[in-house]
Formats: C-alpha cells, structure tokens, sequence
C-alpha cells in the first residue's frame, strides 16, 4: 500500500503540464537539463525546479557529470497512482453506463 | 482527448491527502459539509476549501440549501487520469518485468 506522503508527491508532480510534457520528453530518451529547457523556453533554472519536484516523486533521477545534469525518467510509481484509481473504476464506470443508458434511451424517444 | 487545464486540475485536486480522504468518505454516501468536517477536526471553512479544489476539477458537485451545503462526488473525471496513465504503463511494465526477471536470477545464482 502506498503511503500518503508517496501519493501526495506523485499527484502534486503530476498536476502541472510542464512537469508532465518533461516526463513525455523523457519517455523519448534521457536527456540533459539542457536539452529538456530548448523546447519548452524556459530558464535553466526553472526547468530544473520542475526537475526537483519529478525527482521528490522519483519519477526522475538526475545524475550530475561536472556543469552536466542528466535526467532519466522512472515510472514505476506510476504503477501507485494506478492502484489508487483501480478503488474507484467502479464509480465512473457505472457513471458512464448510466449515462450511455440516458443517452440510447433519449435517442429511441425522439 | 483531456485537455492539460482540466489534467491540472484534477491532479492538483488529488495531491492532497485530506482531498483524497474527503472522496473516500463521499464514495460511501454524500455528505454535507459539516459532515464532512467532523471526523477530520478540522474547521468548517478549511474544509470548504478542500470541497472547493475539488469542485474545480469537478470531482464534487455541492448543492446549497439554505445553510447547508450537500456533497455529492463525481467520479467521471478519474476516467481522464487513467486515460493519461494508460500512454505510460508499458514504461512501468517494463520496468517491474525487468525488476523480476533481475530477482530471479539473484536467488538462481544464491
């Protein structure tokens, strides 16, 4: 079971865009600092604050080679995240079979 | 395809234990505000807060009657974080399937 703390830091990693189109890019292949501030103009430092909070989220690990920081993506937490929506497919499953439902019956009483 | 505001929204509305805590107790019935408060001891307007982060990204729908505030949780949305989820499992699978391959041969060679 995942702790609080864990899911805290996966979600808050998660839940700006910047951070996630990082973890898109480092899904491509690793990539230095550098390479991931280009596409995004955006300060190196900036990145590498966005950097920070993937890597309290272990989603990424930076290796530092003298000025060169690489960063490798790990999604394995991701796998947490998962496990806790998995509670909750049966809610918006039947939400969207109610819905589906509603939908067709509207459709046949038009 | 979900856009990244609605992603934002809803990742930034889950990173928070108590948020996550206040769905939990909603999936088993609504619940008004107060309600809602009482096991946590926190206070009305603290937990308000929360309902309102949730609100946002559509997670909880809250009526007003006269005082009182109904709870009512909406789990659709979570359908739009698994659908992001889903572009990444093959990453962790891969990843926990080399893990226990890794395993294997360790105690094998023990």
């Amino acid at each position: 079971m995942a702790s609080s703390k864990q899911l805290d830091l996966l979600f808050h990693a998660l839940g700006h865009r910047t951070r996630r189109a990082l973890l898109a890019r480092l899904s491509r292949r690793p990539a230095t600092v550098t390479e991931l501030a280009r596409p995004f103009a955006m300060s190196l430092p900036a990145v590498s604050r966005h950097i920070r909070v993937l890597e309290r989220a272990r989603l990424v690990r930076r290796t530092v080679d003298g000025r060169v920081h690489h960063c490798a993506p790990n999604f394995a937490p991701l796998h947490t995240v998962e496990a806790w929506l998995r509670h909750y497919r049966r809610f918006w499953e039947g939400q969207l079979a109610a819905l589906a439902r509603y939908t067709a019956n509207a459709a046949e009483s038009a």
